[in-house]
């Protein structure tokens, strides 16, 4: 199941599961998340790793066949579990925030007696301090997202419309190797590849909590392109996957065509002073929710609250946790109660929507140290025009 | 929230939901699920549709903003569907299939002393009897699917791999309307805009219930294209995404490069007549799983039931229903219960794993009618030679 060479450093991210579960007074764990199952085991499979507050993991595996190891176990249903393992656990995390309802009943039944938890926090809490192979992972996704970027002017051509445009961006994307895959956690919010916005479709609202919003081609996926033609004095905002490794990076940048617009411009650099005064302030110890704070207070203070994390629909963070999900722990949001950790990799986004320009401002995804942010995408921060070749 | 001209269209699939609950003892049902959200007011949006058994339909939005009509309320949070109700159901219906348990334990607080059904089930079986004007959106998807379809011989390259083509036809569908979402429900079934096989990576087996395999490219992502070349002797499958519409059609077609082992065509051609027939001898009325038992035989007598539905790992269906998702009602397995409904919609693929060569047979999607099935994915069906240009 496991290759030799991720050995180390499975039983790494088991150890520190089980250290969160015992402190939370948590025998057994049971995940079936295919987030979860590639995060305790390298691999995404069909089944359950089952982990011990002592630090074994067992994987109940259901497809593919052939995986081997002698902590494998292979079932056909989940009542197997409890017929296998030696010892039941009195207290037993399940994935209560991601696993349907039904499935969870069915669980309670295969455990009966057990008291539930919800392992979904300790899940969350643990992922969300990676481990160094991870943030090589990271730091990797960084370099192909940077250089896929850096052909978009290249790509563009006049006349083009935002869909036209996003295509050949995917097609980069992809091959440069990116998987596509834009894992959420949850399920609830759909989107395809990310999204590229230009003009007013910057402000049309989604049914999501983002940013930047976005109507859709269709009302069955109602974000991003919305077939606009992009036309001169109006911006292009790339937020596209950078899922290259199994872990993210997030990003966005922007251009425009034609001419730009003096509060856009305005805007734009104000993102990028965000960044900069975030990046040097903050290091692992510090308040989530502080960031938020300092860059609402520079908004302010230049005028562009109006237009900021949205026009017509604002979003209530500045920035998120990511790794193998794009929304991970911490939460840069007025409320949330995360201290940033050494090993957190944060996505952090101050952008504005500018009515009949677009949106502007840009997104990097941080590690964060001891001593404050290092930046793992690195293509240049500022808003550059789009030719006609 | 619904276009003047989507409401007796609206009207009409709440009409058909709350005739079921009426069945059922089921005095409403709230939905939460993107699938469900649109199916009952045709735009994906965040909140819940509450509908009653006497066919009232209120939309709970808690985004975007600015959504209008009488039956429109905005909320933050769940609790206040309860204080907006006037009449609170003793007998509720949630979705147990789909909904995180969590999610559910707060609803059932919501609707503290209502008697919580399974209202997955309700959705499901009404989802899979389509409407004229879901018909149409699925035939225009299958329209779409076979002009990009078309495309792929002028696309291939000598020398190209399996990833190298498979991003390329994906560009060709964007550019076509492809929407990317593949749409699939339960989210554990995760997969990027469909999957392309070559060779032997066709017997590589997945994480799930595929008829086909694929190693992928990446431990996240285990399914799909591996990066193979395609080289000469072997057969290249296509099974890629056709949400043009909102609606899917499923359609699978196979080329083969320098030369076509004669097992490979054999089964080719087998699974053509499996199609042919099952077209002609079934229609509404007839069992999902005499399908499945008329295809076996045919596999068996012709002596190729080794490669058949898989190779190493074995897929346990030979179709399924399909509409906003893949894998709707009804399904073509050996246990299944369902009886052919006029108006379901069902993708057919009896497939074959041949060792050395390659993935052959084909899919398509058909309408089932009162006197047989009308097929909606009309691409040539044979197997045929991809040349380089």
């Amino acid at each position: 199941m496991i290759p030799q060479s991720l050995r180390e450093e499975m039983a790494l991210r088991i150890s520190r599961i089980a250290n969160r579960m015992k402190t939370q007074g948590i025998d057994a764990i049971l995940v079936s998340d295919n987030a979860n199952l590639y995060y305790t085991s390298g691999r995404v499979f069909s089944g359950y790793t089952y982990i011990t507050a002592d630090g074994a993991a067992t994987y109940f595996v259901r497809r593919p066949v052939g995986l081997q190891g002698e902590n494998v176990k292979y079932i056909r249903k989940p009542e197997q579990i409890a017929e296998m393992l030696q010892e039941k656990p009195a207290v037993l995390g399940l994935e209560l925030d991601v696993t349907p309802y039904g499935i969870v009943e069915r669980l309670m039944k295969v455990f009966a007696g057990a008291k539930i938890a919800n392992g979904s926090v300790i899940m969350r809490q643990a992922r969300a301090v990676k481990t160094d192979f991870e943030i090589e992972k990271i730091r990797e996704s960084g370099v192909h997202h940077d250089m896929a970027y850096s052909r978009i002017p290249r790509i563009y051509k006049g006349g083009m419309t935002d869909v036209e445009l996003q295509v050949e961006i995917e097609r980069v994307l992809r091959n440069e190797g990116c998987l596509g895959l834009f894992r959420v956690s949850g399920g609830s919010m759909e989107l395809f590849m990310g999204n590229l916005l230009t003009g007013d479709n910057a402000d049309n609202p989604t049914p999501y909590d983002f940013a930047m919003g976005g109507a859709g081609l269709d009302a069955s996926l109602p974000v991003g392109c919305n077939g606009s033609e992009i036309v001169p004095g109006s911006t292009v905002m790339v937020d596209m996957c950078g899922n290259f490794t199994g872990y993210m990076t997030d990003m966005t940048r922007v251009f425009y065509v034609g001419r730009l617009d003096d509060t856009a411009r305005k805007a734009h650099e104000l993102s990028i002073a965000i960044h900069y005064r975030l990046a040097k302030e903050f290091h692992a110890g510090c308040e989530a929710k502080k960031m938020y704070e300092v860059a609402v207070a520079m908004v302010e203070e230049a005028g562009l609250s109006d237009y900021f994390m949205g026009h017509t629909q604002k979003a209530g963070f500045i920035g998120h946790g990511v790794g193998i999900e794009v929304n991970e722990l911490p939460v840069l949001a007025p409320r949330s109660r995360d201290v940033l950790e050494e090993g957190n990799v944060i996505a952090i986004e101050p952008k504005f929507v500018i009515p009949h320009v677009g949106a502007v401002g840009i997104e990097n995804t941080y590690l964060v140290r001891k001593d404050g942010l290092e930046c793992l995408t690195k293509s240049p921060e500022d808003i550059s025009e789009l030719y006609y070749y």
